[in-house]
């Protein structure tokens, strides 16, 4: 690709004027503000390209108050080890604003890359990622500016031999320059394999700065304008849409749980501290092997989710586990898109997350409740595969819990709560409410399951009518997991 | 103090059944919420006095959902970087929950005090921090788990012959018990200086672990029941409170600004380049340096800031500097103490952060218009004097920019504003409320201007009814301040 980069790129060539130029950017970042639209900037290219002056004509003409500029070459400890999209999730833009992120995940992407060697891995996660920003309405522009070795080798020599300058130059910069070919292979690669139908790349010819940043301008002023006026776009609001389902597809996932699984108070009495002491000491280990795990609890009301999580978490050490819990995303949440509330609680560090109520809430409540339309719930299952793929990636352990009870058992816990000083405030109408759409939930349920399940991120059901089993049977299950990859 | 730790604690002794204490934390969890009352557990203390054993404990009972455990024993490099109380700040609890902090600001004030000396700055530096979250209607328990020299030898040396657990024995625990004798004289003497009236030290005899972490959930229940029962608090909500003010006492700062500075504009045209690029140097060296600069802008409605900050930043290398607008807070931010949504933006990084709309709020719009309450802006003169000392005592460079322009000036400013297809988004109902208040709001500004001025954060005058006069001295300006420092 970037031998072609002579050839001008197919793009809208009218030219703009001095004065639109000048007032255009502000407009458009209202309209973007009005219509809630996010928009990403990924400013990539060659070390000593120009990405800082570039940026800077670009946002010369904005209002401050609208964008955010981040620089991903110097990753912290806590990001080195991280998922690779998890530190561009942390910083992600808000609807309505821009995000301008210099040298991000194509530069982590290439630096991993000529360390470790090609991995179409990464490249499908990248995609992957674009896509389902760009379906949730998020603007991507990606320009790549290219210079050429002689000229990179001049501006870093100009750079060194200036005093004030010099410490501007590192090794690393010196390295691409040594290896530009090696690097003008792998670049030709990675922009190739992610110039997607959805998220083109624009090549920008930087040899030259100022028609460069010229050329930047000209496109991101045309591309965006044509992109906006193509969004009408509502402010998105936790509102219910009015076309619910009342009709779903049948699965028969659940049907075969036994219900009538028990166990003798006795044996819990006896069990349950050997199992605590257990995933005490392999939480060690995962601390020791900085290998984290994520666990999402997921279940009816009234299922036990908080008692299992109590039970699990009881001796570990507060220091190594979090739990993270979760309901309906409120105002500052809804202004990203639906999964950063969850990217911003995994772990990097070899803790442990737990998640009460998790990312399945956009099959699960979202979609019967019609909070989430149609097509956003039907992408999701692949978009939920796609973040759990990532984070298998990366080495976390991933495990589901679904806590499953039959109907009778939800409402004699429903009515023990009501009647109880210590628990009525568990129960809500809400409660009474779901409970009523049961139907309607199961079937979503086990489409979720069906279409969620991987080796690398079982569903595990657990059957709950009696606390106790349930409870052992979580330790159980989350101990043999973690054994299974430590 | 560390010696008088047998004599028993002055504290409520009453007992507290089995039953009672199973489901009390739970009770006084859903308070703390129905309340609203933020709540920050400090768990202090020897290596290995069992921290984490008696937080489980102190936890196990509660409801996962209410609290979050951080331990800041190992800092990243930015927050190594950071000023004293940053990363806390950045991790504080919102209203209604739980932060238990082990480890916190006195095992960095230990470790500062053991490498660099005492310094009795970073102690008061604790006391206002803990008055001023008080003040605010934070409750903080403080706990420290006193062990003696054998126990603590005897606990590391369990843990380093174990196989499974040696890993968790390192350099800085072996530190501490070699020199045990220093480590005593230390913590007593912060012990003495941070047992405030309104914030004192729970001292735990943590020999025993059962029994100190009996202790310490006596002391946390029944401390805690007595103060939440004390506190009678409404959610807090961004609405008028009823009494403001209409008479405000006379200052005459700003009655000698010449509102008739002015600057031709082929002068403007000359020194404008020269002023930006002599600040992008500035911003190099500050990056150099690890310096960071703090900028903060208010003025009247239409005096310009935005203009003046573009022009500021308009040669600047984009990913060294973020403006940081702020309005109104909104139903996140009023969760934390009203501080908190600006430390999270200050830089720790050589950096350069401004601010339009700063801190100052609280003793500007939200004084006149009764957003807080006067004994809230009235503590808040100091409240900020002691931020800024902070910032200032870590190195960072604060300057304070008011723009000033006179009345006639705006009501022009308003009027072309309105008559501008470009410009009338930027007038609202709002301004011309604003407008007619100018004497109440000049009132509060001269006291603002008189009880938060010092040298390490001066505030600057900025004569704005000449906008090109207004943004060649804020550029002046900045880079003499700089200069003066670096």
């Amino acid at each position: 690709m970037l031998n072609s980069i002579q050839s001008k790129m197919i793009l809208p060539q009218n030219n703009i004027s001095k004065s639109t130029a000048k007032y255009l950017p502000g407009i458009l970042q209202r309209k973007a503000i009005d219509k809630n639209i996010p928009i990403l900037i990924l400013m990539e290219g060659w070390h000593f390209s120009g990405k800082g002056y570039i940026i800077n004509e670009l946002l010369k003409p904005m209002d401050p108050r609208g964008y955010k500029v981040f620089n991903f070459e110097n990753f912290s400890k806590k990001e080195k080890n991280s998922p690779f999209m998890w530190p561009f999730w942390q910083n992600l833009p808000q609807r309505g604003n821009f995000g301008i992120f210099s040298s991000g995940w194509y530069y982590r992407l290439l630096y991993h890359f000529f360390k470790k060697g090609r991995d179409d891995n990464l490249i499908h996660i990248i995609n992957n990622t674009e896509k389902l920003l760009i379906d949730d309405g998020y603007i991507i522009l990606k320009f790549f500016l290219h210079i050429n070795e002689k000229e990179q080798y001049e501006r870093m020599k100009n750079l060194s031999e200036n005093k004030s300058s010099s410490w501007l130059v590192n090794k690393k910069d010196e390295k691409q320059n040594k290896h530009y070919e090696k690097f003008c292979k792998l670049y030709d690669h990675i922009l190739e394999k992610t110039n997607t139908d959805y998220s083109k790349w624009l090549l920008i010819d930087a040899n030259d700065k100022k028609s460069a940043s010229d050329e930047c301008t000209r496109l991101f002023l045309n591309i965006l304008e044509e992109k906006i006026s193509k969004i009408n776009k509502e402010p998105i609001v936790q509102e219910a849409h009015e076309h619910k389902e009342t009709e779903m597809k049948e699965y028969i996932i659940l049907d075969n749980v036994d219900h009538n699984k028990k166990i003798p108070d006795s044996k819990y009495e006896k069990e349950l501290p050997k199992l605590q002491k257990k995933i005490n000491e392999l939480q060690l280990k995962l601390l020791k092997k900085k290998t984290s795990v994520i666990m999402a609890f997921e279940g009816w009301d009234a299922a036990g989710k908080g008692g299992s999580i109590k039970r699990l978490t009881a001796k570990m050490d507060p220091r190594g586990y979090r739990v993270n819990p979760y309901s309906a995303p409120d105002s500052h949440e809804l202004k990203y898109n639906y999964l950063w509330r969850f990217w911003k609680n995994f772990p990097t560090d070899g803790r442990i997350a737990i998640f009460d109520r998790s990312w399945y809430g956009r099959v699960l409540v979202e979609r019967v409740e019609g909070f989430a339309l149609k097509n956003e719930w039907e992408r999701a299952y692949k978009e939920i595969n796609d973040m759990e793929f990532q984070l298998h990636y990366h080495g976390i352990i991933i495990m589901k819990f679904w806590l499953e009870i039959d109907e009778e058992t939800q409402l004699r816990r429903f009515k023990e709560r009501e009647n109880s000083d210590y628990k009525k405030w568990k129960i809500t109408d809400e409660d009474w409410r779901n409970r009523s759409k049961r139907s309607l939930y199961k079937s979503a349920l086990e489409e979720m399951l069906e279409k969620t399940s991987h080796d690398y991120a079982p569903w595990i059901i657990i059957e709950g009518d009696c606390k106790k089993y349930e409870r052992i049977k979580v330790l159980k299950e989350a101990i043999s997991n973690i054994e299974k990859i430590l």
